[in-house]
């Protein structure tokens, strides 16, 4: 089922550096299949009109398409309604926005519980809003290469506001129990947030049952476009906050001194919205719930499961984080002893494999593994055990050539 | 010359309700040429990868297209350098991150000088920046229906901290002009904010002839993709701004504790930008320097010049604002006498021709004009006399229709 998808990837039939493209970099952007390509062409072609305001038919029309996007992607996180999604640039704004909330909460002394595993932007927003506000950023490490619970239970108290996790992380590839982590973080009055950039595009989200009181997700790293991504929040907790930005769209009367804003969702959607970016986003959900995620998420860890033992019995390669491939969705992160990861990913890119060199916007973790920086191949639903095979051959390449003895 | 640009907007190319379609909502949003689609696309077909961060071939392509985009806009503008340039969601995101810069350097009973043509964008967040501060904001009315210089002159003083003005009215269609206004705002060490979404698409625009010190405008106003704007500033004054969001991208060091910025523009962009968006952005630049801004502004001047008088003759038609349609820059708003602006513009669309009603987000000048709405035809380069002519035709049809005379 999975090779016969390729072809809705037209990016991926290419040569790069005379080798056929094998494209490893999905945790950071995804590829865009055609039909949704073609769902943002369509709006372009037939309907591109500013939403909400206008009564004339193609205003209505994207409007339409608009909304009903926002219905796909409530449905896609099993939130209870359209009015608990917002509409962002991307994880790293609905993260901000998060922590901008989080300072009209937060007293000096407050804790907020994150872990060493999480990206920049599930991290520094955080330390912006403990200098704002005299609140505490308390770190939880790892154990066995995933998240300590020892250490989450012992640090969780009546003095934690907001506990703030990714849900699969961007390095390690681990899996946080956030339903566990939830239920435990209700028990002491706090905020659950979670950072679900690399686990929307893998896993089916089910916000309803993991109980969190925020998921954040991005577009282009589930085969949507670049530019759009997820605010997800409970309606009665959306309700309670103030909107993070000011402008049209999000007011119901404006008098010279004073507003009142929209309902939900609009409140938090200021000025002309990523009409195309929030459609595109649509049809790519379309497009997953067509392969369906539980397949997406099985074919993934085939691949993750096929290629783990075969890095690990590389002379010299270390693997981070967990020994289990369940432990790492869609990507493993690793390093060759004595080569750079950046002349690593270099020489891989002159074998035609695009895979990710550096800290990865997570420099606490790296730093906390020992490293300055690490390789990561990350894996996506049009992958195939041919791109795993050329993985490695081209690590034993690069190795070979680095020690002199290719 | 502009009659054959309409084969590149195939969208223009539809019936609406059995009428061929007239486009003339262009002031919300514009339509969106097929050179920009196609450098959408082959983005996504060729060089779809994540910027700045990736090694690989497709990324550094990714990252090239992105910076060079970001130059075209500098040149565009001109900018001195292209490190003043920040790419943001759009004209809203830019004037809210200007004035969360503005909360930092608010006293109480500074005065923020506002006049009441500003777009909603343009006003709620400096209501919520005085609201914040104890700042107070100070309106310029109007004379002659354009912006009052003499109330300008009377307001301005040393308490005034920032002025941020419309270069372009989005109701009004007035110009001001931003350069006197500018060097009055400095001499009495005022920060001039100039919010651009409706001049860049018609004027050519040079900031620094301008020498304001913020500029913002929006990609889907000017036939660039949704979801991609501009914020251009002054160097120096970037460089005291804090960044407005925090994330991947946009950092130096990350601690635990603690963080240090990238060097501009970086420092205001965290997270994965809207990659697509501005590489389209570049492209709208490349399609408007093709037919040449001044062109642009001509042609679309002299649809509005010839479809102003026929308007004013039709009898119970006001026009807001200027007679002189030199005042008038890309749009004409109006209402007919006796007939809700709703129903004029939902009988419009049944002849095919789209226009907006309503307070077009500047409830305070439609208050100030009296009336609770308003219809608004806008123009741009793709438009054509036959445009104009449908646009009267309609309205004296809905006219007769509603007196029952037809």
């Amino acid at each position: 089922m999975f090779e016969s998808i390729r072809s809705d990837f037209p990016i991926l039939n290419q040569q790069v550096n005379d080798e056929a493209l094998v494209y490893l970099d999905n945790a950071a952007t995804s590829q865009t299949p055609q039909p949704v390509l073609d769902a943002i062409m369509d709006y372009y072609h037939e309907d591109n009109a500013n939403v909400h305001r206008g009564v004339h038919t193609l205003a209505e029309r994207a409007t339409y398409k608009y909304e009903v996007s926002r219905q796909k992607v409530a449905d896609f996180i099993h939130a209870s309604s359209s009015r608990e999604i917002i509409f962002t640039r991307g994880t790293t704004t609905s993260l901000n926005w998060i922590t901008r909330f989080a300072r009209t909460v937060l007293q000096p002394g407050d804790q907020i519980l994150i872990s060493i595993m999480e990206h920049h932007a599930n991290l520094v927003p955080w330390q912006e809003a403990c200098r704002a506000t005299g609140a505490e950023l308390v770190y939880l490490y790892l154990k066995d290469g995933i998240l300590d619970l020892d250490d989450y239970q012992n640090k969780l108290s009546s003095k934690t506001k907001f506990v703030s996790l990714a849900h699969v992380s961007n390095v390690l590839g681990c899996l946080n129990p956030i339903k566990e982590l939830t239920e435990m973080a209700h028990q002491v009055g706090a905020y659950m947030v979670v950072d679900g950039a690399q686990a929307a595009p893998h896993l089916p989200i089910d916000v309803h049952e993991l109980d969190c009181d925020f998921y954040a997700f991005s577009g282009h790293k589930m085969m949507g476009p670049t530019g759009i991504g997820v605010l997800y929040g409970k309606e009665d907790i959306l309700n309670l906050m103030d909107p993070l930005e000011f402008g049209g769209e999000m007011i119901e009367f404006v008098h010279e001194q004073e507003s009142t804003w929209k309902e939900l969702p609009w409140k938090f959607e200021a000025g002309t919205p990523n009409i195309a970016g929030a459609i595109g986003l649509g049809a790519a959900i379309d497009y997953l719930n067509d392969l369906g995620m539980a397949s997406v998420h099985s074919h993934v860890q085939a691949l993750v499961t096929y290629t783990l033992p075969k890095l690990q019995a590389i002379e010299g390669v270390t693997v981070y984080g967990s020994k289990d491939p369940s432990n790492h969705i869609g990507l493993i992160s690793f390093n060759i002893e004595g080569i750079h990861p950046h002349d690593v990913a270099t020489a891989l890119d002159y074998e035609g494999v695009a895979v990710r060199a550096g800290h990865h916007c997570a420099q606490p973790l790296i730093h906390y593994l020992g490293i300055s920086s690490a390789l990561r191949a990350s894996f996506y639903a049009y992958n195939t055990y041919e791109d795993c095979d050329r993985l490695i051959d081209a690590i034993i390449k690069t190795k070979e050539f680095f020690n002199g003895t290719l």
